[in-house]
């Protein structure tokens, strides 16, 4: 029989683990919330738990399984398999994640980052299908990224390639990014910015159609909030989405320069902003790009679904 | 007999070829200047018949090559081993120069980008020894890359990979880029910057202590008068030297964020302003960088010499 592959997605809201075929159909799966407040152990040994009842919940035992890969949302140490740093959980300063779960398991553990998790079931499962090559960018509260080279993760010496987010676009910017640096890509176009950019604009004198509260911050402008502006053709929705994707549209450029890749792929929760969203970003892509496109390149939307984080950290196996 | 390797670096101002051993040292060599006034087959035909006078000179002949690289500086599509464009040269508008030159020889000719022989120069006999990935920078007139992964040329899809120059890092800037766009880091950074951001901070009131003749437009300014600028201690050309290295940090630092690469190798003319530059490049770096770094990663001056593209060419017959 063919062994079955186990992904866990170990993000801060929620934390979702699947039992997966090779082809990427999912056999069974299992989410949680609860674990936020649990400390590093506390949570390997849920997950080891979570685990086994899934399995028994399936009649299937941990011999019939391939492995474990988990996907975590920060930096990881490759190589040791251990966590650097995340913004999203509690704790997990040099954590040795990997080892810590597989002392429960006779089966391997792979750990990755997860948005490398995605970008390899993208190529797997999804809007990648065909390629060998290609870049995936996850656009949510943060922006997150996976290499794929040679059908291959790239990772760099420590695991931490990919940060595109963390590239400078604008060293004058107004925006801050949560690493302390002015003007990377996450500072000017991700989730966390949307409430800022929103403020300013509104202050420079952009009226807004929505009826926000006398004396409001704007704190509570996110992208589903955008949306709504979107639709209701609100024209400080409009300017605020439109700076954003311009700034995507200079990190694919850069991305296109950098690595001549024939596709790169836009996903995460921004991406539901639609059409207005994504034809400004490839406008702006293709205003710099010009004539020095020389091979066609693909941009397209992701087509992993919700469990991308759970499917992609089980192909975590198959890699 | 060990064979020999080819090396031709064609160069907008000189054409170098040298017969180079396979550990890089060179056997004997040949640079002309007469070259440029050339047709593409016209250069084809001269650089023929140079490798044959080269061998016939040093008692060799073809069957004692390995085979011959050539080094374009400009795009090239790789697989067809055609040049696509190049701001050096006069024509070689998708060319098929690997092709062309063939046909001169039974020994295979390989054909690839400049700034990646210098990079593959660099891995194999020059600052890159023991590493398996590098970047390698090359800051002049304007600025060449290229990236090595597991001791390979990444190329990307056509062959134009690496092109950190034409990335956007300050899309508000002042300077445009001969591509067009407004604040690539070949706009901000490069010597084809120099003589109209010194005009700039000059029209902004920074006094030069450098005795420019009256109403000059300062169109004299190169790396040249800038390091005696520096070695003066002229204000304006510290400040131009300064905002200079700044963007090369910031280039350097997306580099850092997106390959998590063990070294960054820096040559080509710039370089030679000493360690005012190369010092605030590497500050601008770690300002930004801070405890992001997980790993020691090196940020190193380019050892190849002015040999290096010539000897680099040569080497891609070692890839």
């Amino acid at each position: 029989m063919e062994k079955i592959l186990c992904g866990v997605d170990l993000g801060g809201t929620k934390l979702s683990l699947g039992l997966v075929y090779p082809d990427g159909r999912v056999l069974g799966k299992k989410t949680v919330y609860d674990h936020t407040a649990k400390s590093e152990n506390e949570i390997v040994e849920y997950i080891a738990d979570l685990v086994m009842q899934l399995l028994s919940e399936n009649d299937l035992r941990e011999a019939d399984l391939e492995g474990i890969g988990v996907g975590f949302p920060g930096h990881i140490r490759y190589r040791d398999g251990y966590t650097i740093t995340t913004s999203n959980l509690k704790g997990f300063k040099n954590y040795p994640l990997r080892d810590s779960l597989s002392s429960f398991f006779r089966v391997p553990v792979r750990l990755d980052n997860d948005a490398n998790a995605q970008a390899y079931c993208e190529l797997r499962f999804g809007a990648g299908r065909g390629y060998d090559d290609l870049i995936f960018l996850t656009i949510s509260s943060g922006i997150g990224a996976g290499i794929i080279l040679d059908r291959k993760i790239y990772r760099g010496m420590t695991g931490t390639a990919g940060e595109f987010g963390h590239t400078i676009v604008d060293p004058g910017s107004d925006y801050i990014c949560t690493c302390g640096n002015r003007g990377c890509l996450m500072a000017t176009a991700c989730g966390l910015t949307l409430s800022q950019m929103f403020r300013k604009k509104s202050a420079e004198g952009i009226k807004s159609l929505l009826p926000f509260p006398e004396g409001s911050d704007f704190s509570q402008v996110d992208g589903r909030l955008l949306k709504e502006g979107l639709e209701a053709g609100d024209p400080l929705c409009m300017s605020v989405v439109t700076d954003c994707a311009g700034y995507i549209g200079i990190g694919i450029y850069n991305i296109f320069q950098v690595f001549n890749p024939p596709v790169i792929i836009l996903g995460g929760g921004l991406m539901n902003l639609g059409d207005f969203y994504f034809d400004r970003i490839k406008s702006r892509f293709y205003e710099l790009a010009r004539d020095m496109i020389y091979d066609p390149i693909a941009i397209v939307r992701s087509e992993a679904e919700a469990d991308a984080g759970m499917i992609g950290a089980a192909a975590l196996l198959l890699e």
